[in-house]
């Protein structure tokens, strides 16, 4: 960790919170067929505010901003009850008048892995944010999901001008000409989206590609096969994952953003914050319950001291 | 028609009202995957409730009876709404102190097809209903669900023995020597159900099977394939299905189970009954909204009057 490290960077969260119905089944039902499921959880998801939860629970201080549904709608209130249950704000989140709250359906097999269908109303973005000066005072980094690019863009490229980190999760194939791919500071992709908007299904060669596009730092996550990254010399890097027994996956690449973001923030190098948002990601793993089984600060910090998977 | 033809047939359908949350997409997710959806619906479904729909739209009288979720639930509050709005009775519905009320995710693809996800707590099964000669006053005939078994079939063997048909919608597989199988009267199958009950894969073979294990009338749906069924000489009919552009199938088989018993409880024959049925599903299948896109009486008298298809 460097000498300027930060203690609770203060982390503006931006996107879309998710109601997340939550199915464990034995396995994805083919067309047509129906299928029992062996419990049934109502939480809140999206990739910004698992990511927020993360942050909350592991050393930073997020603030939700985005678009929800219409103020009147009643289903969707337990989802600023869960954000001041982890202490994050949520005043940046702005209600639009006749839409809803977008809704997911999450199927969770017994090996974790977890099949999603979701409704995002298309008016959502619309939404006009609050003015930059407003949402950037006191805001040590930024995290975003690359599908609010259309209303999320200029508020990055004005903070990445300000020297703040904006940490963009890349979790649908995006334009290559796609302004937030120049208005990040970090994007970290998943694999599908990496090769969705490189036009290269090879992790590698993706990568390579996307680097061509833009001065941020490029990764990708790829579950239990680690993350793979370029470093300031463009050369390949790999933070290998904590080999864990899986039995949720649900919302664990978005605790990795929350987690890469809190340690860099602090002031950890790459290398650092890569393996700090890794063990986190590998402990949410664990347990059922999507963003809401994010470890604490504590358990991470142990999991890293003692265990030697990617140790720097 | 027979001249015994009684009109308004009184229903009682038993069964377990489901939440059902509906999201249109364009193919069901492989495991893994996370798919968009184009719209998303909250409706009212389970067998028993979407044939009382049915019932009510097609002529007769409808009482819902069965568990649901706790009373301070308010989640599924809109399930009683919309029974009223149907001119439902819904005063059999019992609430489970502490249990939620089943819940499903219904995938709509383009064709129509629907794919499905249910939590239905197992605690609902120790529902207990109300005496038999409260339920059975006034009642023409009784609809209920095989998943039911566990607390319908003494009430059901009682109905049988005064005379009231007992229509079961056999939609999952059963044990052979299932009670309910002997106590109702007519066992109207999904063909998952049929080959599951029967351990047979073949339609007629396992048909024939389930004949030597009950009396009851026995017959088989099979989508777009027709119904097959076994006449009062034991010998294979066919109910050919009306050809239809499909856009949604969720509840059409309910909707097939509602139609044939207000069609037989009007003292309409079985082949009848069963044309009847067929026209009420095939007409439902053409309009998206689960049950509630089932038609009207006039609707249906209209396309037996004019269609040749299975003409008697």
């Amino acid at each position: 960790m460097s000498d300027t490290a930060k203690r609770q960077p203060r982390v503006l969260c931006i996107g879309i919170p998710v109601r997340d119905l939550t199915f464990r089944i034995e396995a994805v039902p083919g067309r047509g067929n129906k299928v029992p499921a062996s419990s049934f959880g109502e939480i809140c998801g999206g990739n910004a505010l698992n990511a927020a939860i993360g942050i909350a629970r592991l050393g930073g201080k997020a603030q939700m901003c985005g678009p929800m549904g219409d103020a009147s709608e009643a289903a969707a209130g337990f989802i600023f009850d869960k954000l001041a249950e982890e202490g994050i704000g949520s005043s940046g989140l702005i209600h639009m008048p006749g839409l809803v709250t977008p809704i997911s359906a999450v199927l969770v097999d017994p090996t974790g892995e977890r099949t999603i269908v979701t409704f995002r109303d298309p008016g959502l973005w619309k939404v006009a944010l609050p003015d930059a000066d407003t949402l950037l005072k006191d805001c040590d980094a930024i995290l975003t999901e690359s599908r609010c690019s259309s209303f999320v863009t200029p508020l990055c490229a004005e903070a990445t001008r300000r020297g703040i980190p904006v940490v963009v999760d890349v979790d649908n194939a995006m334009s290559m000409n796609e302004g937030l791919l120049t208005a990040a500071s970090h994007l970290i992709c998943s694999a599908e989206a990496l090769h969705g908007t490189a036009g290269i299904a090879d992790d590698a060669e993706a990568l390579k590609k996307l680097a061509t596009l833009t001065h941020a730092f490029v990764a990708v996550t790829r579950g239990p096969k680690g993350t793979l990254w370029l470093d300031d010399k463009q050369q390949f890097r790999e933070t290998p994952a904590f080999p864990v027994h899986s039995v949720d996956t649900l919302g664990a690449g978005d605790i990795f953003h929350g987690g890469f973001t809190v340690a860099y923030g602090e002031g950890q190098d790459i290398a650092h914050a890569l393996r700090f948002a890794s063990a986190a990601a590998a402990l949410k793993c664990t347990r059922p319950g999507g963003a809401f089984a994010c470890p604490t600060r504590a358990e991470v910090d142990e999991l890293l001291a003692k265990s030697p998977v990617g140790a720097l």
